[in-house]
C-alpha cells in the first residue's frame, strides 16, 4: 500500500456499505480501509458466499442494485431457475452476475489464496480505490442462539427471515481467527486518524469483528479516535433486525443502548436529529456527540454523513 | 432399474447425442442406456465440466440449443461477462443456466456422491426416461499428443480450436477406472439386444470409453451384437475433427477406415448412402452393413437412423 491508510471503517450490511461509500466521497478513497464483517459468510453449493464483503465491493464499484441495497444492478436469475428445475437448493438468492464473484473466489480460495488477497485483487480490477478486506481471513461465522437452538446466521436471517427470538450470539471460529494481515498492519502502524464504526447491526455486523482475539485492544491502541454512527434512529432501526434483537435481549432500543453496547470502545457517537434530546446524557457519559441527518437516502446524504463522522473524529483528536 | 435395459449406446459429442435422441423415438426409452464419453470432462474454475454427458442430458430433456448442438436453448451469458470484468478465466463458454448443472454436480461430487448417481438423479428430475450415465465414475481424461507436447483435451479442442497436429492419444486415469456400476450390471446381465456405437469421433469419444480396463471384453461378452454408425460420410466428417485426426494419423478417411479402427469389436456398421460403394468390401470383411441416410438434420432423421441401427442389430442377431 503506497499511500498510508488514514481512516479505518468497520462495516457490515447495507448501512455499513452506504457510509463506506459516503466516506469515499468525503476523503481521498485510497486512504480509506474498510474491514468487512466475516460473520455472515457461509458455504453454499460448494461456494464461499461473503455477503457483507460483496455488498461493499458492489457498492463501491458502482455495480450494486441501489434499489435493493444488495446484489448487482441489472441482475438476471437464470442460474437459479435452472437449478430449481432439477431440485437444487434455491433458498439463497444467487444472481447470474453475482455468481462470477462466488465462483472465482471459491476457486482461488481452494488454490490457497487468502480471502483478503483475492478481495484486494478483484477490487483493484473493478476500479475501487478504497481498500476493502475481510476483518479476518479465517472462517468466523455468527451463530444465532434461539429458544429452538443455535442457528447458523444465514439460516436464521434468510431462510427463517429473522423470525426466531434471539437469546444470544456465538462466533464460530473466532478463537482461532487473526486480523487480516493488512488490517493488523494498519492498526499497528500509528498512521490512523479515525476509526469508524458504521451504522451496522452491533450484534451481527460489528461484534463478529470485535470477536477476533486482540482486535478490540488493537483498535483502542491504534492511536486514533473511534467514532460510531448509531444504527438506531428514533427508537427503531432503519433496516434489518437491530431493534428486534435489542428488544429480545432486553436492551433499551435507543442511542443510549447503542452507546452502552459498545461501552469504552467509543470516543464519539453520531446520532440522528430525531435523537437530539439524548445528546446531553451521552456527553455526560464521556462521549463526543454529533447530531446529524443519519438516514442516507441520496449519495449526497452519504457523503454528508461521511464528513460529519470525520469531523467528529477530528473533534475527538482535538480534545485529547 | 425396473425395466431391463435392452439397448446400450456408447456416445460422445453432438452426433452421439443426436442418435441417442433418435433411439429414444425408435424404442421404449426406459429400455435404453447411454454411456457417455468421460474423456472430455475437465476441472474448470473448481467445477467438474462433463460436456458429453451434459449434451446428452440437454438433448434428451429437450433443453438443448438445437442450433448449436451443445449448451442450452435461450442461454444467457451474464456470468461470463461479469467474470471477464475482473479478469477471470473465460476461454470456456459457461452459460448462466448451464452453470446450475456444473455447480450442483461439483457440490454433490464434493460431498461424496458418484457422478453416475448424480447424473441419474438430475436426469430423472428433468423427466428423461432413458438412462444416461458416464461410462465410468472415475476421472478418465483424454490427452492429445501433439508435436508441441501433450495437451489436455479441452485445451486442445476449445482453446487451440483443434489446430495442433495429432500424433496420438492417451487416457489419463484409465488404468484405474472401473465401468459405472449400472453399466457393469447391464453388461453382465445378459439382457441386452443391441450395443450401439454412435457416430462419434472414434479417437476422442469412443476410445476413452474402450480404454476402461476390461470394457472391450465386457462389450463383446454381453451377448448382444455391436453395431456402429460411421461418423465418416463421403470421405469427411459431418462435424468436428474426426477426418482431420484420421488424416494426421495416416489412416484412410473412409468408412473402411472406421471399420478398421474398431476391428473385431463390431458386428455391423451403418454407412451413409454416399458410401454405398464401400458396402461390399465391408461385407467381405465380415460385417453386416446397412446403407442409410445417416446425416441427422431433423428429429425424423434421428428416429429413422435409430430404427435402422436397431434393425441392423436384429439382422446381426438373426445371423448368429
Amino acid at each position: 500500500m503506497s499511500a498510508p491508510i488514514r481512516v479505518l471503517a468497520l462495516s457490515g450490511g447495507i448501512g455499513g456499505a452506504k457510509l463506506a461509500l459516503g466516506l469515499t466521497h468525503a476523503m481521498a478513497p485510497e486512504r480509506l480501509m474498510i474491514a468487512a464483517n466475516p460473520g455472515d459468510d457461509f458455504e453454499h453449493l460448494g461456494l464461499t458466499i461473503c455477503p457483507d464483503l460483496d455488498t461493499l465491493t458492489y457498492t463501491l464499484s458502482g455495480l450494486s442494485d441501489r434499489e435493493k441495497g444488495w446484489g448487482r444492478a441489472g441482475e438476471s436469475w437464470n442460474f437459479l431457475a435452472a437449478l430449481d428445475a432439477f431440485g437444487g437448493e434455491t433458498w439463497f438468492q444467487l444472481g447470474d452476475k453475482d455468481l462470477a464473484l462466488h465462483i472465482a473466489r471459491a476457486h482461488r480460495l481452494a488454490s490457497g489464496e487468502s480471502l483478503s488477497a483475492i478481495t484486494g485483487d478483484i477490487c483493484r480490477r473493478l476500479g475501487i480505490a478504497a481498500h476493502i478486506l475481510p476483518a479476518t481471513d479465517a472462517p468466523l461465522r455468527t451463530i444465532v442462539e434461539t429458544p429452538e437452538g443455535p442457528l447458523p446466521f444465514q439460516r436464521y436471517f434468510v431462510e427463517r427471515r429473522a423470525a426466531p427470538v434471539v437469546t444470544g450470539f456465538t462466533f464460530d471460529g473466532a478463537a482461532a481467527a487473526l486480523p487480516s494481515p493488512a488490517l493488523a498492519e494498519v492498526l499497528a502502524g500509528g498512521m490512523l486518524e479515525a476509526i469508524v464504526v458504521c451504522p451496522s447491526n452491533p450484534y451481527i455486523s460489528i461484534d463478529p469483528i470485535l470477536a477476533i482475539p486482540g482486535l478490540r485492544d488493537a483498535l483502542r491502541g491504534a492511536g486514533a479516535p473511534i467514532v460510531a454512527v448509531s444504527p438506531i434512529v428514533g427508537g427503531t432501526a432503519i433496516k434489518g433486525p437491530t431493534a428486534k434483537m435489542m428488544r429480545e435481549l432486553g436492551r433499551p432500543v435507543s442511542v443510549q443502548g447503542i452507546a452502552a453496547h459498545y461501552g469504552d470502545l467509543l470516543d464519539g457517537l453520531v446520532i440522528d436529529e430525531a435523537d437530539r434530546e439524548a445528546a446531553d446524557e451521552l456527553r455526560a457519559g464521556g462521549l463526543k456527540v454529533a447530531v446529524a441527518q443519519t438516514v442516507m437516502r441520496s449519495d449526497a446524504d452519504k457523503a454528508a454523513l461521511g464528513e460529519v463522522v470525520l469531523w467528529l473524529a477530528g473533534r475527538c483528536r482535538g480534545a485529547e
